[in-house]
């Protein structure tokens, strides 16, 4: 897990198609896409679902869908990723196979340490900064949580939670692996350079990290 | 499919514990249990599944989940629930295998029509009558909407919505073959014994109806 990572909002996207938004940051280069839906019927998530997948194959990006593993089946989703509140990951393991991506939220040193056992494929420390997107947070990790995270645990961390430009390469410079944005390609008034500059960003400060 | 079959709602059970009405309806004789949850966390759902699955078993009933396929998989329930929003019944089928249990509710007559090429295990004609349970529905069947399906369709017929000791012998007369409800059981001062009155009024009337 290395670069920018888009997670879906559709509240965010205006009256823009999320279908759209999600075509727009492939180009500009997200690394994954999580499509994230709330108060949707099944039916919807997985008409949607279906057709993100078809751009995301066509750009060869994994898609992972938020929580339901119902609709990730359904839609041969590449992966799920699961919160603290979801299915276990054991379950989740289960029922999506050996080969498919399983990413997990932090929410507290517990989580972090109850992972560190198992065979996620990354993940999620939620949230690094206080973002009007998620309110259900227990914890604000800051950039001291990414480096107190990074030092202990054996995955791969994606940062998430108030990330932009502005603070994305702080982020991996704590150590963060890859770069989730809601907002900031969501609701972006020009969401193909947001992503690009995003990524430009985040590459940029991969880049410095290595050397 | 005959009988009496509980759909469960939670906001309706006051102080009790769902599983504690879901354990005297099941004493009472309920034929099938459905557990329906709305705004509830995905873990939860897991876990208030898995407990209702170990009652369900001790008692030989099968265990239905309403909507979602990722707890019905993960609970190894008996079948699913779909709505005419929830996952497509191809989809359903698929994910949940040949020998689950799979219900379709039926709201419009094209509903009736697009049933009869699936092979779904029963329709639920929904609502008979108006019920403030749901109030998302399109149209109100009423006992001559129960004849008119039992007339064309080849399904059993589960009838569903503002169902009670005083109605449900009309809805079975009218060709229903088993009669579901939400509050007479789940909101009942006395749940056991509203389940038996319950079932030796289908009972009863299912008998007639056969001579």
């Amino acid at each position: 897990m290395r670069g920018l990572y888009l997670v879906t909002d559709r509240t965010l996207c205006g009256n823009r198609p999320l279908v759209d938004i999600v075509h727009l940051a492939l180009k500009g280069g997200v690394a994954y896409v999580q499509l994230r839906e709330k108060d949707v019927s099944t039916r919807l998530f997985v008409d949607v679902s279906q057709k993100i997948k078809t751009l995301t194959d066509t750009f060869r990006v994994p898609l992972i869908i938020n929580d339901r593993i119902d609709v990730a089946l359904a839609v041969e989703a590449d992966g799920v990723h699961i919160g603290q509140e979801d299915m276990s990951y054991e379950a989740a393991r289960k029922l999506m196979g050996p080969r498919a991506i399983i990413g997990l939220s932090v929410e507290t040193w517990d989580d972090v340490v109850t992972a560190q056992e198992l065979d996620v494929d990354y993940i999620s420390v939620s949230p690094v900064f206080a973002t009007p997107t998620k309110t259900d947070t227990k914890n604000i990790w800051g950039l001291e949580g990414i480096s107190r995270i990074k030092d202990y645990s054996r995955h791969p961390l994606v940062a998430i939670g108030g990330l932009n430009v502005s603070n994305a390469a702080d982020a991996v410079m704590a150590g963060a692996d890859c770069i989730a944005v809601v907002s900031a390609i969501c609701a972006a008034h020009d969401p193909l350079n947001a992503t690009r500059e995003l990524l430009d960003t985040v590459l940029t400060a991969l880049k410095k990290r290595a050397t």
